[in-house]
């Protein structure tokens, strides 16, 4: 079943914070839902990087309170016919344009349930057609969180949501680069067990447990807190040092199982 | 009538995220009132620049809940003897030194009532010269959201608070430039209608109705989330691509009126 | 005796913005206590600069409700066998490994108690090694502003935290640089006292009572916000204009007592 709602709304962006569009979201969920707990996921996601956007909202599964509502807002369609859509998965709600940025939270729940967002239903015309983060949804978030309307109330179910590759399986690589340069791959603790290093740029990598087990300024890897895999450089940033980035080719030495799991 | 405080308080300021200021200033609102719901509007606001600030207050009329207090902290001139003000305007409170911030939103609503904090009569003794924010807007923050003080025991009734020049009217001009670079004009999307295209620094650019059917890298003109005319580029910064900012002049071709409304 | 806890928990990091890490912590702090207020002091500090740590959460002495929780999370040795602790001082609480974070909160209170957490005891195993920042620090500031476990309940008290040299006393030096560049110097407010100038840097600088009073881009001396003589520049950037940092000596000329109280 669905969880009952948290009171606690999350956003995400790609807005920075060098506007005031992140604050109005902010009033316009409060306008909804006056008794809403308004928490940021973060709004620094790189412009338009829906991959990177993904990513991020994996990151808060399973660290806020069941029935959070979290809402996401990376949007390079604003304004065009892309649906709208809101999941129920892993104990949350998640509300984002259907773009790919709910493909990781809802492939990891066999349970996830999504539904397209209808508008006309719901009586929203949206005043602007670049901003539906403001005019959609964040007064979706606000009825969602304090109960006005429930979930399959949001509109009809759907089963083609635009989803981007999967994260897990495939051959191992980086999936993600953090903020710190840390190069995130999507090989997972378990696959590492046994491990002796990494290769990854023509470069031999030793595991090590904590950052702080290396030189200041050399790469290491170590399983991160992701629970995956990564290459850092002690107080600096691996993808500088290696040049790399998403989709990079990474090799497990010594592990187990050389595939991710 | 003035609204029911909301319990809400955003901040709004140009100190950034590098310092605690901030964070100081929302214990001390916190101390004055433990019940408050805390909110950002956004500490990017350019250095000193009331003008840009004074565009941001204007983005929050009319999207938070009723009564919701505003504290803004744009202030060149703190410490010396320029007044601190309060106003009631648009059914929601505004804090702000007399320094023009309030402009926009007290020019916006003909029932808007402006008073100058009296901190003699609040027995408010600041104790830094340096940070009124902390010191004084904080507290009074508190207090108002809280319903210590009502709006009128604030301080005298005052009819002459530092205005800006008038956003809307005069000749169609570039009033702000938001954080992407878009350039956002003073032309209404009622003067738009009939619009063909805009020509600003030379160059003639089109209207569409959303970034997205305009090639990436080329410029348009839309009507944004402020309801303005705004000139932008998809995937870009149209203030570089141009290199315009605030008050460069725009001409409207093809609209019913070429005046801004 | 040990503060009520406010239910407030204010989070200082040095994650910066780019990454969920701090969306995350937030969510943890809200499942150990889903009637938590959150509140940021900051996440700007620059990287594993545990002196600057140490300065920002000594602005936040005294400026929240009493029993907040703060939690600090500057942490370059994560994941080695380095303590947790938790201090009780200036009728507040203070979470921070043990690495000098907590100096300047503690030492300013004669009656402060630190205690080592005992995760074993609370039963917390970290699953990570590199963030114990969700995976301890945030668990534990839940339980203690919610009550579910009081101060002395977290860990046994400890008499040999990590310290950082004392900020007051010893020559009079620059302590702190803030995000705008000015210099923070160890010097009191009643320390200056007829005080006429300063030099530093090889350079006379005047003592004036607001930035506004010296010409833009000028030097100028003052009293600031955290009570001590700071360096600044109106409009500008002291650190940048001096080349100069923390624990450079700074001569108070003319003043009652030339050193610092």
């Amino acid at each position: 079943m669905f969880p009952r709602p948290s009171g606690i709304v999350t956003l995400l962006s790609d807005f920075g914070s060098r506007d005031p569009y992140v604050g109005v979201m902010r009033g316009v969920v409060l306008r909804h839902n006056p008794k809403v707990v308004l928490c940021d996921l973060g709004h620094e996601v790189p412009a338009q990087d829906v991959a990177a956007g993904a990513f991020w909202l994996l990151a808060a599964v399973g660290r806020f309170p069941s029935g959070t509502v979290h809402a996401a807002v990376v949007d390079p369609g604003v304004g065009t016919a892309r649906r709208l859509l809101v999941a129920a998965a892993h104990d949350a709600y998640w509300i984002a344009p259907d773009n790919g940025l709910l493909s990781h939270v809802v492939a990891g729940d066999p349970a996830a349930e999504v539904r397209a967002i209808d508008l006309e239903h719901l009586n929203v015309r949206p005043p602007s057609r670049t901003f539906h983060g403001r005019d959609v949804m964040a007064p979706v978030a606000g009825w969602l969180s304090g109960g006005r309307y429930g979930f399959s109330a949001l509109g009809p179910r759907i089963t083609d949501p635009v989803l981007l590759p999967a994260l897990l399986g495939g051959a191992s690589r980086i999936v993600h680069v953090d903020g710190f340069g840390n190069l995130i791959t999507n090989v997972s603790a378990a696959a590492c067990e046994g491990c002796t290093g990494v290769v990854v740029g023509g470069r031999q990598v030793p595991l090590h447990q904590t950052y702080a087990e290396a030189p200041v300024g050399s790469l290491l890897a170590l399983v991160g807190s992701y629970g995956l895999l990564e290459i850092a450089v002690n107080c600096g940033s691996a993808a500088k040092v290696l040049g790399l980035g998403r989709e990079a080719l990474v090799e497990v030495r010594g592990a187990r199982s050389g595939a991710s799991s």
